[in-house]
């Protein structure tokens, strides 16, 4: 069992990157497109985003045997009700959100009785909209799927295929066991760093222009995640409250007790937990999922 | 007035790079270095980092017009009693620490009445020792000097032409302000990587494996500055106690208002938070501090 035509919902980076990485690695496969904004169906439609660009959501999946939501999650309940009635019998719907548990249960309630197998391709950069899609960006990422528990397991291997195919690992996973790891890997990192740089910016001591300047100190990291698209964020924490306020509740612990040992001049405990934290970054290195040179590669170093 | 000979102590990753610079840039500077660990020298010596390797720090201040401290914070106020019988009179010490007020009071009470400008090149990488210099570390890269009250103009100057004959761009700035905003763009990103790092590998319900395997969701852009120096950055927080304590009391009071509005599933002040924060990733990357490639170009994206 494999795909013959994909639909895929909303066109911004990663709608845009499934549709570029198809045509690439899968050049028999069709595929259809929409996105609620007409701004970007039309820059969809420059860049090929999908092989049709339709004017409904409905129309593109009428002959979809997959179809992919990549909306913000919250939008996900929403768009899976419109598409309903338009869905082929025997079609599996997925999607690339964030978050698992609540859009298993928004999709499950929109479409009963109908196959759906949420995923999430854990990918993506700060840049969004239709502009910010290209063909490589899973190549080498994991894609997580949580199949419920009667899910058909043809279709489960079809949508693994279908990832392996675009260059993803595949791992399958429980969906509230998904939303606390990726509260660790990916929600609290972007909350932290939304707020680090709203700190900064707020300081009445300090100016924004000063911020700006010394910004290679450490803090432009953190501006990076920090410049991901808003209302996709805002879906994630407010979909993904238990997990996101469990992690933030042992953060803010280990937070006070180095703020703790700051004041009390303990250089050892510092010095502790500044060595522990070496080795995870050269697993993740040795793991293939960050790159070794300094600062990645930035392009100052040889300028 | 220029510098003829410059003496740098310390050949990891700010004084070796120092060296390869002054080589590329000012050839005609006389550079000469140790470092207390013997394995370094012999690296150093490998690699070039400097004209002449010496055996003892005395040797290699004794004929220079410039010397340059590149030891932890914590070692400035030791280093500069071993050096200074034996430093040139009329000569300039400086340093690269991350921290000023506390360096200037060290040296000032180990050199009485030498010379001294304490400096801060805000450059750096994650990788440390004498294999991670590099010349163009300090490429359109800020450097301040704090210069006290009575410092002589013409060796402020001489400074930092230094520095810009380096590559950098030089910005002179009281010591207790540096410190104020190096906390905020330095110092409190660092303490909350290795923080939120340390908490990842502290959880029992999420494996150590799956931190790694998902961390291209966010989580490895704090790896990267929690795999940075532990003693460098132990002594930085001792150093840097009360700047950091208040920045960080900031960021303590805006994430519990974020943790609030998750709570309360408040999206619009969620909204706006991750709104405001995009302005300033494009202010630092038209000003050159940071690379706008998705994801600063790491090599994923074209293999």
């Amino acid at each position: 069992m494999s795909f013959e035509r994909v639909a895929i919902i909303g066109l911004g980076l990663l709608g845009g990157s499934i549709g570029l990485a198809v045509d690439e690695a899968l050049p028999d496969v069709a595929t259809t497109g929409f996105d609620a904004d007409p701004a970007v169906r039309r820059r969809a439609a420059e860049r090929g985003l999908a092989g049709t660009i339709c004017e409904t959501a409905q129309e593109a999946v009428a002959d979809a045997d997959l179809v992919i939501l990549c909306v913000p999650v919250g939008a996900m309940g929403e768009v899976a009700r419109e598409i309903a009635p338009a869905l082929k019998p025997g079609s599996l719907v997925s999607d690339v959100g964030s978050t698992k548990a609540s859009i298993a249960a928004a999709l499950g309630k929109a479409l009963p009785g109908h196959a759906v197998i949420p995923a999430h391709p854990v990918a993506g950069t700060e840049h969004s909209g239709p502009d910010a899609g290209f063909a490589s960006l899973f190549h080498h990422r994991w894609c997580i799927l949580t199949p419920p528990a009667d899910a058909d397991p043809a279709q489960v291997d079809a949508l693994a295929a279908f990832w392996r195919a675009l260059g993803s690992m595949v791992e399958i996973m429980d969906a509230q066991h998904h939303d606390l790891v990726l509260a660790v890997t990916s929600h609290i990192p972007h909350l932290i760093a939304y707020t680090i740089v709203g700190t900064a910016s707020d300081l009445e001591d300090v100016t924004q222009g000063e911020v700006i300047k010394y910004s290679a100190g450490g803090f432009r990291d953190f501006t990076r995640i920090a410049a991901s698209d808003p209302t996709m964020w805002r879906d994630v924490f407010l979909n993904n409250r238990d997990a996101v306020l469990e992690v933030l509740g042992r953060f803010s612990e280990d937070l006070t007790a180095l703020q703790r040992a700051i004041r009390s001049g303990d250089g050892d405990t510092l010095f502790d937990r500044f060595t522990k934290t070496r080795a995870i970054r050269r697993s993740i290195i040795e793991q293939g999922q960050d790159d070794a040179r300094p600062d990645f590669g930035r392009k100052d170093h040889d300028d």
